[in-house]
């Protein structure tokens, strides 16, 4: 039976998971390539499900007492260089502005003038313009802690990008706070980590396993770097956000000093934390199926889309009638703090229904003459098979619209926690473990593996031999891991606790 | 009396304009420079503005059908060829990215590696990258109208800067539109001039005029620009809105061609239109007074803050459970489909009062233990003297908020009009209009002419003379200007209407 069945997606996620990915994008008219290396375009219905993640996780933030403000897109050369790992880590990969104008060249197209006497940096992460600040703002332990926020752009050239996932342009947000204490900034560093892991559970109904990274791992120049971590259905991990405590370091680096409370001078502990539009290649990944995406109903740019069908001309201006008293009432009808948002496609094409099927709207309604008769809407849910459609009368719906909202909502986030639980799996042995991650069938290389619970020891080099050998990472030793008394997988030293091992985005 | 009062902000307006600009950015604490040449740190109660300008504009952009996206950063060098007049605007004053990464230098330092084989524009404007896109999204007249916004970062390197009015990287909205005919395209243009000239009233409380761009100060490669013109408190003009009709010329350059209803090809029709942070020096200039600025309670980050004066120990649990629960109360009172935002401020500093005044917030209430025992509250608004402050019942204050936000709203416009009715003089005679722009005392070069209506008989030489003169230029030919036979200023020929002469920001 399901042989027989046909997709809107062509390839099928077992087919070619990457492909289907691809493809599931432009179907749904997310993005684009741009024909700018490595950029992307995002096209309204993605940059609306983007607005949704904005609204609601600056939301959350300000809920922290974070303010939002806005630093220069560029970042002075020698500022890079102020904290040495940092530098390691960014200077490999950035955008590099050396010149200010544009003169006719000798041949007559436009070439470089106005050389900068420094070259400047398109910001690919803001720490140490925003140190700059922060060091003429916080003079004394009165004036901390400072909690500020930036949504922004970021540059990271890329050579392979993939749109969302990995991209030299995207978009983001990043908090940078400082505080007087160690014990401050350690707390403020969990408690975002804490408002992502709730962002990621309620709104994308992403399962995500909290959890800190190996040395190995860290963010350069943190002392700490917390993170999210979801598994795709390629059962790969998606680090979905991260939470770094920054130590002394970039504080140091940017000297930002203040005054004790005893009147002692003091760096300040700062930290850094981001998510970005990476978060929508995670939504796609996590809850699409062979017909498309299915977009949580917290993000979606619109719930409801109303198809009336005429059959009949007659039968013209009742049906649109009735549709067009069906969306006025449906977007006076409260969610979680807005209105449902309604779409009406009166398009007279065949392709209609797979369009919004294909763009994961989470209800479809088609309203005909025998609706129309019955005062009835015909109702089918983007979690259900899309031959899964059922009558159900006006007025009922529209007082059930939320309901059946929040029941899919709830639905694709069980539906994804069960598929994480499914393929998670506690390893002890090193042969099953490198029997686990390598491909049965070299003709489907994507999808195997998943999150390997397993001992390890603590020691880089076990790391990098597993990533050499298999590129399977420490995605994160989890937050809850519990004391447990175990031999490393890979050298058979002692260890205290499991650790999350899986391929990675 | 006026002479003994004093003032938050040294200078004044009238002892020195420009300095009293810089100064109650620094007294709001809106914004500063940053380290990087020409770009600004906007800091958290300036972005707040900002943010409240987002939120607003893009619901009315909205409601005329327009969707947000998101093009690339980047513009690659060709790209920027495309359009001949484009090119001569915007080549001038580009950031270029002409590396990578970074690389050890020889003596130690970072140094630019990987040259790009085309170098890259920092976006002044994006009509060609977003050209780019619109080209392979339509294909026929099916497609169309597409219309598009996005809300970005752009940098135009500038020589001199001031914050919020001209700076290298700014923030702003670009709206791009696509039309199957010309006619729709300009009543596009002409919609989304209302639309700003709507905003700007209803919410900067900024009266406007609305014109058109002589050929002169049009938009690089546009056939016609609509503007919106404010008089500032130094009787300059500052442009506070855009709105391009751009014929053919750009969907030439980006090869946007469709077929239309008849099957024949033809090329679209385009338009485009922003607005900036430069709005935020706008509202600054106009209803800021010498004791700094005063935010528009449409636009303000906060609406009311509460400042419980604690004389003796005793009173200090009464008095802040008094302050809490008029906060709790106004927060859920309703104020234009937003809630009352309050803050509390509990400092026990001197300046905690002059500090609110500095920011502009609409409404400051005191309470203190003769307050409590009245049941009322000591309020002051921003609009009035600092030393006009009137004693409230509390449940009667929280009913009127609201109704004393839209006066302090209707009150800062209405003083605006006046202010540049007072200042808006016809001129006939070019004598008159030579002494009406130049400075009667040297000292004070800053504050004087203001908006002349004069004709102009249509000659660019004419305004070019005026203009090397007098930098007095022409702001706009007013949309509701009458018929009104007269001669041209310069040089002595017929004119059929007046226009807006001014010097400008």
């Amino acid at each position: 039976m399901a042989k027989q069945e046909k997709y809107a997606i062509t390839p099928t996620r077992e087919e070619d998971y990457p492909q289907w990915y691809q493809q599931v994008i432009k179907a749904a008219d997310l993005a684009e390539n741009s024909p700018v290396r490595g950029c992307m375009v995002i096209k309204p219905w993605g940059y609306a499900i983007w607005e949704n993640i904005v609204r609601n996780l600056d939301h959350l933030f300000k809920e922290t007492g974070v303010k939002n403000a806005y630093f220069p897109l560029f970042i002075p050369l020698s500022f890079l260089e102020k904290e040495a790992e940092h530098v390691e880590g960014f200077a490999k990969e950035c955008a590099v502005v050396t010149h200010h104008k544009l003169e006719k060249g000798p041949e007559g197209g436009l070439v470089p003038a106005g050389q900068l006497a420094e070259p400047l940096i398109v910001r690919p992460t803001s720490e140490t313009i925003i140190g700059d600040s922060f060091s003429k703002w916080i003079q004394s332990y009165r004036d901390l802690p400072v909690l500020i926020n930036q949504w922004a752009n970021v540059v990271r050239w890329e050579m392979r990008t993939r749109l969302f996932l990995r991209t030299s342009e995207f978009l983001w947000q990043e908090g940078h706070t400082a505080h007087a204490t160690r014990e401050e900034a350690i707390e403020r560093t969990k408690m975002m980590l804490d408002v992502y892991a709730r962002f990621a559970e309620d709104y994308l109904a992403l399962p995500v396993i909290k959890g800190r990274k190996s040395t190995a791992e860290r963010f350069p120049g943190a002392e700490d770097t917390m993170c999210i971590e979801a598994m795709m259905q390629d059962r790969k991990a998606l680090q979905a956000g991260t939470s770094h405590f920054l130590g002394q370091n970039f504080a140091k680096g940017s000297d930002i000093k203040f005054q004790t409370a005893d009147e002692k001078e003091s760096y300040a502990w700062t930290t850094s934390w981001g998510v970005s539009t990476r978060l929508i290649g995670g939504l796609i990944m996590t809850h699409g199926d062979d017909d498309g995406i299915i977009v949580p109903p917290r993000l979606a740019p619109s719930h409801v889309v109303l198809m009336p069908i005429i059959k009949k001309v007659d039968d013209t201006s009742k049906i649109l009638e009735f549709t067009e008293s069906l969306a006025r009432e449906l977007r006076e009808t409260d969610y979680h703090g807005m209105k449902i948002s309604v779409e009406i496609d009166n398009r007279d094409v065949g392709s209609r229904g797979w369009d919004w099927i294909k763009k994961g709207i989470p209800l479809r309604v088609e309203i005909g003459p025998r609706d129309l008769a019955d005062n009835s809407v015909f109702v089918g849910r983007r979690d259900k098979s899309h031959r899964d459609k059922t009558s159900v009368k006006r007025d009922a719906f529209i007082q059930l619209v939320p309901e059946m909202l929040d029941d899919i909502q709830k639905n694709i986030y069980e539906k994804a926690l069960s598929y994480r639980k499914q393929h998670t799996t506690p390893i002890n042995e090193k042969d099953e473990f490198y029997r686990y991650f390598t491909p049965e069938n070299l003709d489907k290389p994507e999808i195997h593996g998943g999150f390997a619970m397993s001992h390890w020891c603590g020691d880089s080099e076990c790391e990098e031999k597993i990533k050499n050998d298999l590129s399977v990472t420490i995605r994160c030793i989890p937050i809850d891991s519990k004391k447990e008394a175990g031999k490393c997988l890979c050298c058979g030293k002692p260890s205290g606790h499991r650790v999350v091992f899986a391929k990675s985005y």
